[in-house]
C-alpha cells in the first residue's frame, strides 16, 4: 500500500555540528535500511530545499507511523502523508 | 531529469457528459503513450480527490512544458511542478 | 485500517431542486449501506456547514478511493483524507 | 454533546528529556482517565505527525475548555475545536 | 451555551432581484424571531463587507445547527462557528 | 462605537512562572477595570485556545489603540481588530 | 477618524459592456463626490490590479459602512477595512 | 526601473475559441511590440501553468500600470507586481 | 512616485529594554527626518498591532530600498511594498 | 535550462556580527563567481525585503541543487525554485 510523504527538515541554527552530523548519519543509515527492505521505494530531493518527496510501501497506517516516527530527524521535521491509490490510466 | 507534478482536475459541473468522456478517454490514451515512452514513469491517484501525483522524466524544462500543455485535460487542471534532484541517501 | 475524511459539499446554486433531491437521497442510501457494512463507522455534521467529518474503516487505500469516488455527491465535494494510526494513549 | 478536536504538539527542541518524559506520562494518565470517564471517546494518531484527532463528549462548552486547558501538554499544543451535530444520514 | 458565528453572504451576481429581496426579507424576519426568542443575542455588521459576527445562545450543538441551516440565506453563506466559554477575567 | 477584537496569547515557554503570574494578574485587573468602565462590554474565551473574542465600545480608533496597547499582555499577543456597524436586522 | 480600505473589483466576464460602463461611471461620480466632501481623502490604484488602496475620514463605523455599501461597484468588490490610529512618530 | 511581474491567465471555459484566438493573437503582438521597445526585457513561461514571470523596465509606476492594463488578456489575468532594486552582489 | 508600505515589527521578547528604547528612538528620529524631507508623506498606526501603513514618495525603486533598509528597526520588521499609480477617479 | 529562484534570508537576531559579516562576504564572492561563470545570469533585490529574485542557467536539476545548497547563506534561507520554459511570445 503506497503513501506519498513530504518531509521538511528544520534543524535549529544553534545545533552542535557534531550532534547534527551524528543525527544525519543515523538518518541516512536508517533510510537506506528501509529502502533495501522495500519499505521506502523512492526518495527525491526537492531542488533548493532541505526537503524530500518520498514514496512508502507498507502493510498498514500503523506500520507507516511506526517507521516515520522512528526517523532520527523526526523531532526536526514537518511531515505530510498522502494516501495513494492505483491510477486508472496506469500502464502495467 | 525528474520532476514531481501534482495535477488537480476541475471539470465544470455543466460539461456535456459525452464531451467529458471523450476528453477523459484522450487523456488516458495520451498518458499511456507517455508512460510507454518512459516520459511519465509514475502516476498515482490521490485518495478521495480527482487528482494525481506524477513523476516525469524529461530532457529539459521545455520538453516538460510541451508534454504537460498538450494534456487533453490541461485547460481544466491546476498543475504544480517541482524540480527533483538525486537524494544523497538514495540507494542505487 | 482507519482514515479521517472531511467532506465539504458545494452544490451549484442553479441546480434543479428535483435533481438535487435525487442525488442527496442516493447519497444517504449509499452512506447508510456503507455504515451498515462497517466501512463508515462514524459520520458527524460540522455545525453551521454543509460538511461532515467521517471515519472510514477499510482494507486498503484502493478500497477507500473506490468507496469515496462512488459517492453520488463526489463531483460536488471537496474531500480531504488523513491516514490514522493507533494512539499510544488509547484505552482498549 | 460531541466536539471534534485536533491537537498538534510542539515541544521546544531544547526541553530537558526528563521533564519531557514526565509531562508526556502525566498527559497519558490524564487522557486515559478522561477516556475511562467517557469524556474522550475517541483518539487517533495522525500518521507521520505528533498530532491527534479526538472526539470529546461533554455537557457544555465550559466543561470542554476546562478539560482541554488542564492537559499537561496544553502550553505546548495548538488546539482547534469544531462543534459537531448529528448527521441526518447517521444510522442508529 | 454561547457560540461565535461569522456569516459571509455570497449571492450570485445574476440572481433575480425579486428573488433576492424575498430571501433577504425572510432572512430578516427569521433573524428577528430568533433574537426575540433570546437565541441570537448579538448581531453586528462587519464594516465594508456583506458579513456579520453573531453570538448564539443555545441548548446544544444540534440546536445551533438546526437554527443555522434553516436560515433562508444558508445556501448562499459561508458560516464559521466557534465554541465560547466563560472568560476567567469576565466581570459579572 | 463598537469593535470586534480577537486576541491570541503566545507566552514564551521559558518565561519565569512568577513573572508570568504577575503579568496575568495585572492583565485581569486592567481588563476588569475597562469592563466596569463600559469600554470592554464582552469577553469570551475561545474553547481550547489561549485566546479570546472581545467587543470594545470606544469613542475613536485612537482610544481603542491606546486601550489595547496598554494591555500588560500586549507584547505577547496577536491582536486583530474589526470595525463593527449596526446590523439592519438588529432588534432594538 | 481614519480607515484604510482595500477594494478589489471582480466584474463577471460576461457582463454587458454597456451595463459595465454605466456602473463604472456612477462609481467614479460617487467617488469624486465623496472626495470633494472630504470623506475619501486618498485613493491610489494598485499597479497591475483592478484594485485600490484608499483612506476614508468619517465620523463613525456606521458612516463608513453606509458610504462603502452605497458604492455602485459594491456587489462586485471584496473590501477589507482596517482601523487607523495616529502614529507616535508622525510629524505634525 | 525594473519590476517583477507574475501573470496567471484564467480564460473562462466557455469562451468562444475564435474570440480566444483573437485575444491571444493581440496579446502576442502587443507583448512583442513592448519587448522590441525595451519595456518588457524578459518573459518566461512557468512550466505546467498558463502563467509567466516577466521583467518590465519602465520610467514610473504609472507607466507600468498603463502598459499592464492595456494587455488584451488583462481582464482574464491575475497580476502581481514586485518592485526590484539593484542587488549589492550584482556583477556589472 | 508613490509606494504603499506595510511594516510589522517583531522585537524578540528577550531584547534588553535599553537596547530596545535606543533602537525605537533612532527609528523615530529617522522617520521624522524622512517625513520632513517629503519622502515619507503618510504614516498610520494599525489599531491593535505594532504595525503601520505608510506611503513613500521617492525617485526610484533603488531609493526606496535604500531608505527602507536603513530603518533602525529593519532587522526586526516584515515589510511589504506595493507600487501605486494615479487612480482614474482621483480628484485633483 | 532556466530556473526562477526566490531566496528569503532569515538571519537569527542574536547572530554574532562578525560571523554574519563573514558569511555575507562569502555569499557575495560565491554569487559573483557563479554570475561570472554564466550560471546565475540575473539577481534582483526585492524592495523592502532581505530577499532576491534570481534566474539560474544550468545543465540539470542536480546541478541547480548543488549550486544552491552550497550557498553560504543556505542554512538561513527559504528558497523556492520554479522551472521556466521558453515563452511562445518571446522575441529572439
Amino acid at each position: 500500500m503506497l503513501f506519498h510523504v513530504r518531509m521538511d527538515v528544520h534543524l535549529p541554527p544553534g545545533l552542535d555540528p557534531a550532534v547534527r552530523d551524528e543525527i544525519v548519519a543515523r538518518e541516512k543509515a536508517y533510510s537506506q535500511e528501509l529502502q533495501r527492505a522495500g519499505k521506502w521505494p523512492h526518495i527525491w530531493r526537492i531542488v533548493g530545499e532541505y526537503s524530500n518527496f518520498s514514496i512508502f510501501d507498507v502493510e498498514s497506517n500503523d506500520e507507516l507511523h511506526r517507521l516515520l516516527s522512528a526517523l532520527p530527524l523526526f523531532p526536526y521535521m514537518d511531515i505530510r502523508v498522502t494516501a495513494l491509490a492505483r491510477h486508472p490510466s496506469k500502464v502495467d
